[in-house]
């Protein structure tokens, strides 16, 4: 299995020709789409979707992750051996986070795509082609050459504080559904607020009323905001058949949320 | 085979993380998306999508539709079979208008994702490892507990009325194209107005002229809105190479719509 | 491998009831999406996208080209072989410029859909039917009867001309990272512009200067607009993590652009 997460979107035909390049060199792959809905050039936003969806891939898939402003420069493409599935991705974060054991840089010419190599557009002519050898070998020798780890670069983790007043937090995710995911660990939650169920949330000029609950219509009077914890083991801010994020004026992910206890 | 209907888009990953469960589970699967493009807890127009599909849906395929706005409440997820497919949803009338002769509920837990399952994510946890045991077994008592057929829920059916000046129906669909797809028959088109061509159709504020055709182009210099049966056996509100839902003041899904002879 | 190029959008029940179809004919077939973003009716679009994909898809292919503002009139559906793959297509040009060695008209009936054929939905009718015999027979004469090269209908080329002064090209596509790609090939800009590195481009009322790189992220400080080679050989204006398209206020494909030396 080859899993794709890019911020290519499916307007163009850029999914189209890595997948064509894929089958092409792997006919027997089946190739996944996990999302190729990043916002352009997000790179956390990428690294957020690899986390997430990491832990339901079948052990022997390929994934490859391309958020790539940095395409042709001399950002290192690269891929690693996480537990028993690989990862594929350009060295600039989107991959940090995750766990690995061993890591290359992607420097062998044959496995990159025959002829000339495109400075815009390494997900056909670098990366399609390195997923579809690892496919193959299972073997990240076939397609670079080992890198020391610390040569990985790293995001900061996202904004997380608290006083006894207030936990402020940051949105990591708006989904489509208008649900805020925070980066709120429910052992977080409960430290400073213990079993307190009522709050308000506020970000930006917008302040909201919020109720701690377990699942979305579990309260269906109540119209303002919903704690809960998401699938994805994180304090979702979500709202009763409609967008929390509207409601709270907006939300882009990256932005300061606030929880105040009631 | 398995066949998806959502509401989860496709900006998020939510469906990759579904097709990656079903392929560990179901290796050799192949999974079709029918659409993920179902306004966000919109029931109705996942019944109507499921109507759609399901006739070219080739026979032994389960067929999983997921719009859910309860998931994590007390509303069951159920499965049926249907001729020769079977279709896994939740039991809020997505699945009614669709003939079927055995119902189930989800209840049997080696049918569910192993580890904890969550409340707001159940295509992962619970539709998408049945659909993939489903699709070994083809036999629902591996899946679930029979129940009866009046325990399923049914939705109400679109809004259709005539008089002799004017039949009233529903916008059922509004498509990429602007097409309003109605819920009249040609049936009943011909018993209110025979082979009458000329019509207006008004929605709100918006009247417009309308003529009866069997394609789209088929009358280039009439600006006007077409009224052709469409592939799905249904009339269907168009405009040549133009949005007849824009020309309509912007009409949704579920608006009413009147025809009147001219 | 089947291939689909469209203008279907992902938000319909439609791709999924064309691919229902196929697999139902074909259900060894491997169906790769190349993109169903094809602006509604947009004949030009879909062919420059077959023309960007077509080198990358493997031999073999049956690749179907659908944007068909003529369903149901008398423009033919047609299939021709192009070196060792097969594109199947109306014929209104959206296959033009692309080399073929013979070419059919989709005129046999057990190549269709059995059943009515609809007069609105020749995706699922004649084409999904025809590409799926195709894969299996590999032999454009299962589909079709053979008809003369010069009934395909050919699209004009994109307005491109030049004085001493200026370059006056046509936005082909503008791709989601707002990036223009024109229908300047990187032999035309040099025989017109030497090596000179410095320019000015102009859409509409908005003009910028634009610097001649090789890669996206070449000259972080200079906020201007960027000329490179894409990875299709065409001349692409840019913008280092930001929309060009945008920057030269909303420019649409189709549009005029002008370069002129500084």
């Amino acid at each position: 299995m080859i899993a794709l997460i890019t911020d290519f979107g499916l307007s163009d035909i850029y999914v189209g020709v890595m997948k064509s390049v894929i089958y092409g060199l792997a006919p027997n792959a089946v190739v996944v789409d996990i999302t190729h809905g990043i916002a352009p050039y997000d790179v956390r936003a990428g690294s957020f979707a690899l986390r997430g969806a990491l832990p339901y891939i079948a052990s022997g898939t390929v994934v490859v992750v391309i958020v790539d402003p940095g395409v042709g420069s001399t950002r290192l493409p690269i891929a690693v051996r996480s537990g028993k599935s690989w990862i594929i991705a350009p060295n600039n974060g989107v991959i940090s986070g995750v766990a690995f054991d061993q890591a290359v840089v992607l420097d062998k010419p044959e496995a990159h795509r025959q002829g000339q190599i495109s400075s815009t557009f390494h997900g056909r002519d670098i990366f399609a082609p390195a997923a579809a050898m690892l496919h193959e070998s299972h073997d990240l020798l076939t397609v670079g050459t080992p890198i020391e780890s610390k040569s990985l670069v790293s995001l900061e983790r996202g904004h997380l504080s608290r006083t006894d007043a207030s936990l402020i937090a940051e949105a990591q995710h708006i989904d489509r559904f208008g649900n805020i995911i925070t980066n709120i660990t429910p052992d977080i939650l409960t430290i400073w607020a213990a079993d307190q169920s009522d709050f308000t949330v506020t970000c930006g000029a917008s302040m909201l009323p919020a109720r701690r609950v377990t699942y979305y219509n579990e309260t269906p009077v109540f119209d303002g905001l919903l704690l809960l914890v998401n699938s994805f083991g994180l304090i979702e801010i979500a709202s009763n058949n409609a967008s929390a994020a509207r409601k709270l004026g907006g939300i882009q992910s990256g932005q300061a949320v606030t929880l105040k206890r009631i």
